[in-house]
């Protein structure tokens, strides 16, 4: 169940295709299971004519969710104990997106030992979308 | 659309009743629409038979992502640029959260005006469940 910090080198890393071709449809799910139902992310009138873009856009915590699955599927489950991101360009319908954790340190912390990722996420462009931080329990 | 740093003082907060009587259908919703189908999450038997839990409780994104409307409720849409969190204690079925953010900063970075927040959300028992921080752009 997850890593140990034998395992782990400083510099290793893990990576995951977190979203095939994202749908319209998977943002709305999104909206309706976090109660965000801003209409730039499932309404194309308002979007495109109101707001200005060119249609309707993925919650950067859609973004944060899918890469934080990456994150748990690589430490395991319930070890996460800091999760911090920078939301840095837009997602998009039909988006194909990677995300990738790197260790940065393993340290002890509260009597146990914790281990420091760096995490990026990138669009099939290999433009990041989002870049951040997290610690996770080993033990 | 939003605030702007006139409008701010150091110590200024803002809070929401964020989730009230969280039900276990709103963390399938969550399962369905991040694609995290992790047990501990939706499978009554599993998770007290085998993981030794007595309910089901919320994937830690969902308490970040219902935390996270009432941040971009506050400062406006697509200004967040930063946001990290701590996982403190767990949310279960049944649980009422309320968010909290409190204005820590007003500062320039990269040319503009950005507010720096802190923020937490307690259950009902007025116990911290996630901490953190975050920080939006004002113009």
């Amino acid at each position: 169940m997850g890593l140990n910090s034998n395992d782990l080198t400083i510099g290793d890393s893990y990576s995951e295709v977190i979203v095939d071709d994202l749908t319209r449809t998977q943002i709305v799910q999104y909206a309706g299971a976090s109660g965000d139902y801003n209409p730039v992310h499932s309404d194309e009138k308002f979007v495109t004519e109101v707001a200005g873009y060119p249609t309707v856009f993925a919650h950067g915590m859609l973004t944060m969710g899918m890469t934080g699955r990456m994150l748990t599927n690589y430490v395991g489950d319930g070890r996460l104990t800091y999760y911090g991101v920078r939301f840095v360009n837009q997602v998009w319908p039909g988006d194909t997106l990677t995300a990738r954790a790197e260790v940065a340190a393993v340290r002890e912390e509260d009597g146990g030992t914790v281990v420091d990722l760096t995490i990026s996420t990138t669009n099939q462009d290999e433009k990041f979308v989002l870049t951040g931080n997290a610690t996770a329990r080993l033990d």
